[in-house]
C-alpha cells in the first residue's frame, strides 16, 4: 500500500476536509460500502442486499442512509469524506454521470449525479462495476503499474474492462470491454442462428460464464453415465443432486485430478482462451486480470494460460485478481481520489 | 481538405523550411512515395518494387535515392523537406524507431532511424503500415473526425490499426491491431490443432483475406460440378482456369447474384462478421474502417454490414476505406505533420 503510485500525483493533505474516501460497488443482488483512506486502507465494510424499489429517489435515499451508518459507526459524516466513488452494472458516461443498461437496478436512462446531488456535493465519481473493479486490480491488485491492461471478470455473466496508457477506456458510447458478446465459435451456416439462441446477453458469455460452466456440467452430466466413479465425485460435491452441480463443483474436482471435471471443463476453457487470444489479438495488453469465483481456482487459471498461448504468439501475463468481492469498491475509491485530483487543477 | 482539422493545431507556416512532406509507404514488394503538402495534396507520386538486398544499408540507400528523384522533379531537396514518415509492415516503435516482426524486409531487429540519421536528420516519423493507413483514412478518407476508430485491411493478409481518442494505440509491445490472429471457430477439442494447421500468421487470416477468400474459393469450386451454369460463370471470369480464381472474380460475380459466387462468400463473410464483432464488443469504436481490395466491392460491405449486425446489438459505423493505394503514405505524411508539431513544443 503506497501513498503515491502508478503516476498518479495525490494532492496534499490539506486540501480536503478529510482523507476519507467511500467506494460503494452496487450489484443487482448485493450493494458493498466501504470507507477507505487514500492509501487504500479499509476502515470499515458494510454489505446488504441491494433494495428492490422501482423508484430512483427511493433507491438513492436507501443507498445514503446505508452510507450514513457506515459513516457514523467512524464517527464521520457525509461533509467530511473526501468523495465518493459509486460502480454499478451498466453502460455509465463517467462526465455526465448518465446511466443505461442497468436492468437490475432502477435507474435505467436516468442521470444519476444529478439524483445524487441533493444527497451530497463533493467529488462524486461514478462508473461501470467492471471498470471500478480494473481501476482497483490496477491500484492495489494483480493488476498493480500495468500500463495497457484489460480485466475480465467471469462470474453470474462475463465482464470487461480496458485500462490503457493507465487510463479507463469506455468506448465511443461507454460499452467498451463489452466481451460477453464475443463470437469465437463459427460454424459454417450457423452464426447468426447460434448467437440469436443464445441470452441477450451473447453467447460467449453463455458458454464460459460461471453460470455457463454449472450450465454446461449438468447438461454433460445427464448426457452421461451417472453410476460411474468420478461422476458420481462430481454429484456428491453437489450433494448428491445433479440440479446443484456449479462450476466451483466441478472446478475443486478437476484440480484434484477427477477426469469427468477435468473433461467437463475443457469447453468452456477453450471458449475463455478463444476470448482471452481474441483481446491480446486486438490489443496486445501487458496484463490480463481475470476476476470472479473462477479465478479463484488454481487450475483453470493455469489450464487458461497454457491454452491461451497455443492460440497466439503475442506474450501476455494471465493473472487472478486479488482484491476479491473488494476490487470494485476500492477501484470506486481510487476513481474519486483522481476525480478529486482533476477538480483541483 | 482542410488546412486544420481533427484537434491538430499545425505550425505557422514560417517555423517550417517548407510545407512539403515526403510519405513512404514500404510494402514487401511495392514502395509508394509521394509528395503532399501539410493540407494534404499530392503533387507528386511514385511506386516502385521494393529492392531486394539483404542489408539494411543498402535498403536505405535506395530509398534515399528513389525520395531524391522524387525531390528533383518538383525542384526540391531533402532539405527542404518539413518532415518525412514512412510506414513499413513489421512492429515499428515509433519514438525509438525500432522495427521487429519485418521478415519481408531486410530490417528485422534493427533501429532504423539510426540507419536514417546519415541521409536525413529532419522530422521523421515511423510506424507500422496498416497504422498509417489508419491515419490517412482518418485525416481525409473514410475515418475523418472520429474519435474512437479502427481500421482491417484485408489483402494478402488481415491488418488491424486502433485508434483511441485521436491518438494511434500501439500496445504494450507494438503489436496491437494483429488481429490476423483472432479465434472466431472454436470447436470442442480442435482449437488449437485449427491454429497450429494454419499460416504462421493466424487461422482468421488463412479464412478471411482476399488471399484466404481466393483459395476458398478454389477448394470450393474443385468440389462442385464445374460444368454448372453458374459456376462455368465463375471459372470464365477468371480466364477458364480454376487456378486463377480469384477473391475479386468471386466478387464481382456475387454481387452480380451468381449463386455459386454467393455462396462461395458465405464463409469468408461470416469469418470477417466474427471479428468485427469481436473488435465492436472490446473497444465499441464509432467506427470501422475496411481497406484492402474486397472494401471495393459494394456487396462485400452490405453483406459484411449486416451480418455484423446480427451478431452483436452494439453501433457501429462499418465502411470503406477512402483512399485506396494512398492511404499509408498520406497516413506516413500526417504522422510526421504531427511529430513535427509535438517537437516545436
Amino acid at each position: 500500500m503506497q501513498q503515491q503510485q502508478n503516476g498518479i500525483i495525490l494532492p496534499p493533505a490539506s486540501t480536503s476536509s478529510s482523507d476519507w474516501y467511500a467506494g460503494i460497488d452496487i450489484g443487482g443482488t448485493k450493494t458493498l460500502i466501504i470507507l477507505a483512506r487514500r492509501d487504500g486502507q479499509i476502515a470499515a465494510r458494510c454489505k446488504r442486499p441491494t433494495v428492490q424499489t422501482a423508484e430512483p429517489s427511493d433507491f438513492v435515499t436507501w443507498l445514503f442512509a446505508m452510507l450514513d451508518e457506515v459513516l457514523q459507526q467512524q464517527g464521520l459524516t457525509r461533509q467530511q469524506l473526501a468523495g465518493i466513488g459509486i460502480g454499478l452494472p451498466g453502460a455509465v458516461n463517467p462526465e455526465e454521470g448518465t446511466i443505461r443498461h442497468v436492468p437490475a437496478l432502477p435507474l435505467d436512462g436516468i442521470n444519476l449525479k444529478q439524483w445524487i446531488a441533493p444527497h451530497y456535493d463533493g467529488v462524486l465519481y461514478l462508473d461501470n462495476d467492471v471498470n471500478v473493479a480494473a481501476l482497483g486490480e490496477r491500484w492495489l491488485g494483480a493488476g498493480a503499474e500495468r500500463r495497457h491492461l484489460v480485466m475480465v471478470t467471469v462470474g453470474t455473466g462475463i465482464g470487461g474492462a480496458v485500462i490503457i496508457n493507465g487510463q479507463l477506456y469506455h468506448g465511443a458510447d461507454y460499452t467498451a470491454g463489452e466481451i460477453s458478446y464475443f463470437v469465437v465459435d463459427y460454424q459454417p451456416g450457423e452464426i447468426a442462428a447460434q448467437q440469436a439462441s443464445s441470452t441477450a446477453f451473447g453467447r460467449f458469455e453463455a458458454m464460459a460464464s460461471g453460470t455457463g460452466i454449472g450450465e454446461h456440467a449438468r447438461r454433460w452430466l445427464q448426457e452421461h453415465d451417472l453410476s460411474s466413479p468420478s461422476i458420481d465425485a462430481v454429484l456428491q460435491a453437489a450433494g448428491g443432486n445433479v440440479e446443484q452441480v456449479q462450476a466451483m463443483h466441478v472446478l475443486e474436482l478437476a484440480a484434484a485430478g477427477n477426469t469427468e471435471a477435468v473433461a467437463i471443463m475443457e469447453q468452456p476453457l477453450d471458449y475463455m482462451a478463444a476470448g482471452l487470444a481474441n483481446i491480446i489479438a486486438l490489443l496486445n495488453p501487458q496484463c490480463i486480470v481475470v476476476g470472479g469465483g473462477v479465478s479463484e481456482s488454481a487450475y483453470y487459471m493455469a489450464e487458461l494460460q497454457q491454452r491461451t498461448r497455443t492460440l497466439i504468439p503475442i506474450d501476455c501475463t494471465i493473472v487472478p485478481a486479488q482484491l476479491g468481492n473488494e476490487a470494485g469498491a476500492l477501484g470506486a475509491v481510487y476513481g474519486a481520489i483522481t476525480a478529486g485530483v482533476r477538480e483541483q487543477i
